[in-house]
């Protein structure tokens, strides 16, 4: 995962717009909401599932950075004052922080404009067909019945109280999405066929809902130094979460359950998929 | 340009998500955004620009909507508290009063995420490579070195002095830039040769200068009721416009020299370019 981290970073450095002319602060904001930070477990996903396929490494690293942008809005834009109001983000303040608000809102916005504008690109694959494919499946996934149509829920669902089904929506379409769109995204790279992009969907559906309660989780039990955002506060703000929903064991072994499913999804790929269902184990294990 | 605009009109309704679920709201918002108002100018110059290649008009009746959404989604965001803070815009609330500054900053988003989304649909091109190339356009168009760097350099010139020349580069870049791809867009549908797409381009160039002048002069010296937005803003909050660099008079003579100069970059398309180049007259003569 390490490893990926510094492709992806190099490849993020190299299609993020250089920091120079008027507009300069725009660019210095997109980059420090992107570098240096996050586990890249997005693009992980990208390079990991491409790999399955013997994608190109750079095509893959073009994909797995594009997603990181289209991340790394969201959390821009999730943090601002009118949305969860968050100061700090992986360690560190954040954008609106460290900025301002406008600057902020418009690195998000340029983000996810160049994250889409990298699919279109023709170094990301050689097939018009395949980039037309992954625009397309991004879109499904960042859009209004995707992570900013979770968001709309999440936003509303402050101070109500959602029942189980409601909450597993709700973080299917927030963080899920983007998840499972991650693990296809090498299943379309490598023109695979469509059962095979089914199973790494259904890869990706699985590990999301896991990843999730894993972050909720440790919203409750970490520190923030531990987790590199304010902590306690998603209970604070009366968010809704399986945690709330279940409790704290439950929620665990509901994650670890689900692990497990992501993970079994995987075995006609044999010893290939092995870093993918190490992923999820991952994923459910992590502490911060 | 009114029966484009209700072609136009038909493509968003289609386009855009339907209200339904727990996220129903963020639809809502995009639909009260992009619905039912404005002069569609950007829609006009794709349909008109594809009708000089004969291109299907359902195909650019797509590509127009895409156009509207993205321009749509910058006029919600343009109009937050954070960045220019107006109440109104095209004679009605503005998307944050008549929902909230979360709902705004999320149908902003999820608007831009659809118009890259309908653009990589199969039904935009049978051709995908026209459709990645639709996509790379529009991304460099609307991105950091496009319509949102614009932005950037707008929102710190407020309370600055710029000159004329930082002036022109400002309003290339934050209105010209989607007005230039607008213009370029049906020669991508139509796969016309390049040095067409060019003259497109250079007409879209010279068209957005003047468009921006005019649109500054009606901020000088329209009524909110003529205009539809609140009056006097820019000059209240000290913008920097070619009217103040140039004063009412010489920048109305500018406008009118960049329409005519637009204008004739489509002598050779003759009869068939004749209702762009009246677009051009048109744009600097408004009174609204």
């Amino acid at each position: 995962m390490a490893r990926v981290a510094g492709v992806v970073e190099q490849a993020l450095d190299a299609l993020l717009p250089p920091v120079e002319g008027a507009e300069g602060q725009l660019a210095d904001a997109m980059r420090y909401a992107t570098l240096g930070g996050g586990k890249r477990m997005r693009a992980f996903l990208v390079m990991e599932s491409a790999g399955l396929f013997s994608v190109n490494e750079t095509c893959a690293a073009r994909v797995a950075a594009s997603v990181e942008m289209l991340h790394a809005y969201s959390l821009v834009h999730d943090d601002l004052p009118a949305m969860d109001d968050d100061d700090l983000r992986r360690g560190k303040p954040s954008t609106h922080r460290a900025f301002d608000e406008a600057t902020a809102i418009l690195a998000g916005d340029a983000l996810q404009c160049r994250a889409f504008e990298v699919l279109a690109e023709t170094d990301t694959h050689s097939d018009p067909l395949a980039r037309c494919e992954l625009v397309a499946a991004l879109g499904a996934a960042a859009g209004a019945r995707g992570m900013a149509g979770g968001q709309m829920i999440d936003m509303l669902a402050e101070g109500q109280t959602l029942d189980g089904p409601a909450i597993t929506r709700l973080q299917a379409l927030k963080t899920g999405r983007l998840i499972q769109y991650s693990a296809e995204a090498g299943a379309i790279l490598g023109r695979a066929p469509v059962h095979q992009r089914h199973l790494l969907a259904a890869y990706g559906r699985d590990l999301g809902v896991a990843f999730q309660i894993a972050d909720d989780l440790l919203d409750v039990e970490g520190s923030a130094a531990e987790i590199g955002k304010t902590a306690g506060k998603d209970a604070a703000a009366g968010k809704a979460t399986m945690v709330a929903v279940l409790g704290v064991e439950a929620a665990r072994e509901r994650a670890d359950l689900l692990a497990r499913q992501a993970a079994a999804h995987l075995d006609s790929f044999g010893e290939r998929g092995a870093s993918l269902r190490a992923l999820a184990s991952f994923v459910v294990s992590r502490r911060s």
